[in-house]
């Protein structure tokens, strides 16, 4: 059946490797018989700052709360033009695919605005209004994949399981977790392609090979195996139940052997 | 003696606790007899997004490498004067504070952009343009302290051991070890306060004392213990040597014990 995929990427350069692995993906996907949307967040010149001007109509004018005016903009449709859109797009996807360059660990500062603005109150969490209840494998994005797609400057060995960076999976928690997973998305394992600070051209064309082989199984691939809130690991919603992964304390505590 | 510190924040509104953190530092660090610099990221509208103004002289006109136009701007002194003024003041303190409200995991945007911009290569990484070579406990920011400052809308039960959400300080380590130990910064515990959507005046109170206290021993406090990677855990500068963390694999192996 075909499936609507949102690409959302973040790379000002048409030919940066990030453009390059989106073009890929159009292709694949196209091929495929997807419908593939595009949010390049540097051509829409995305605004990246969380702030006042974000809630066109303020419950509170004197003290801003985030978390509040966020529920009541999103609840009350009175959010900015752009930021609607984004939640159109997303709420209109089967999957979603992030492209992008690894900075500091983390998202490149304009896409982690997208998240910061785009996830809000009622939508990513707080899900119906209601505080924790819907989190962690269920929430307003449940059943939509997500899947994070890297150009990474450094090489591969330096993100291995004794790697001096630390494992690249490990780093990527507080996304593919504590973002995606959160308001319930099926995070299936990110894509990387390493040094690509002096990556030939025969490694590249490699890489997209290995990237089209991962898109033509998007719908069918095994997630993260991370577990649900409301699977019964987490019997008072905050704390893993003392028969679950026993013994075993951190992040790695919430994924399925 | 008295020290240079920098503070880094990110919110908008004066009354929020992030304002109310950083009011407490000043004036606790200033009774001590220290400068303190601020840097209030939404006061002064600081631009968070990476991109090609950032280069106004760019090597390559062609194609965009954000590694490659960074270390010259920097080397040549043709970076904007926002961030170069940011650098000054980075490259004069003794002691940064970040101080924000953890965001999906994260710092918010701003503050994400504020390190994106201002961590040049040359300065933060590729440290004398010598590639890999000073990083992880050396490299240009070494000696300084930094220390995380953050506000955290859920409870704590959700960041401890076993909590839903993973460790607080695992979560951050990409921030910690990634963003701040690795140009050589020297880094503290973590001090949060965490259920702040619900939190009262007495509880901000205890909170302020606790602040207090981690700031009087600002200087003195024992850094949390990552590993250098020029300290001989790393022969090869990229992976642990088989007999440090022996059989230990994930992000906590760079931590001694």
């Amino acid at each position: 059946m075909n499936k609507n995929v949102l690409i959302v990427y973040a790379h000002p350069d048409p030919r940066s490797l990030t453009r390059q692995f989106v073009d890929v993906a159009v292709q694949t996907l196209g091929n495929k018989g997807h419908e593939v949307i595009l949010s390049d967040l540097y051509g829409m010149d995305w605004k990246a700052v969380f702030d006042e001007h974000d809630f066109p109509a303020r419950t509170d004018p004197e003290r801003l709360s985030f978390v509040a005016e966020s529920g009541n903009a999103y609840s009350t449709g009175r959010q900015t033009p752009d930021v609607m859109a984004e939640q159109q797009k997303l709420l209109a996807a089967d999957a979603v695919i992030f492209q992008f360059p690894l900075w500091w660990f983390g998202m490149p500062a304009i896409l982690k605005g997208w998240v910061d603005r785009v996830f809000a109150y009622g939508l990513a969490y707080g899900y119906k209004g209601e505080g924790n209840r819907y989190r962690y494998g269920d929430g307003g994005l449940k059943g939509k994949r997500a899947m994070l797609s890297l150009t990474v400057g450094g090489p591969a060995q330096d993100y291995s399981p004794r790697g001096i960076n630390g494992p690249l999976e490990q780093l990527l928690f507080p996304i593919t977790h504590g973002t995606f997973f959160f308001p319930g998305m099926t995070v299936l394992p990110t894509f990387a392609v390493y040094g690509t600070g002096r990556i030939t051209e025969e490694e590249v064309e490699r890489a997209k090979t290995a990237w089209r082989s991962r898109l033509e199984r998007l719908f069918e691939e095994e997630p993260i195996p991370f577990r649900h809130q409301n699977g019964g690991d987490y019997p008072d919603s905050h704390m893993l139940a003392d028969h679950v992964a026993a013994g075993q304390t951190g992040i790695m505590a919430h994924i399925k052997e």
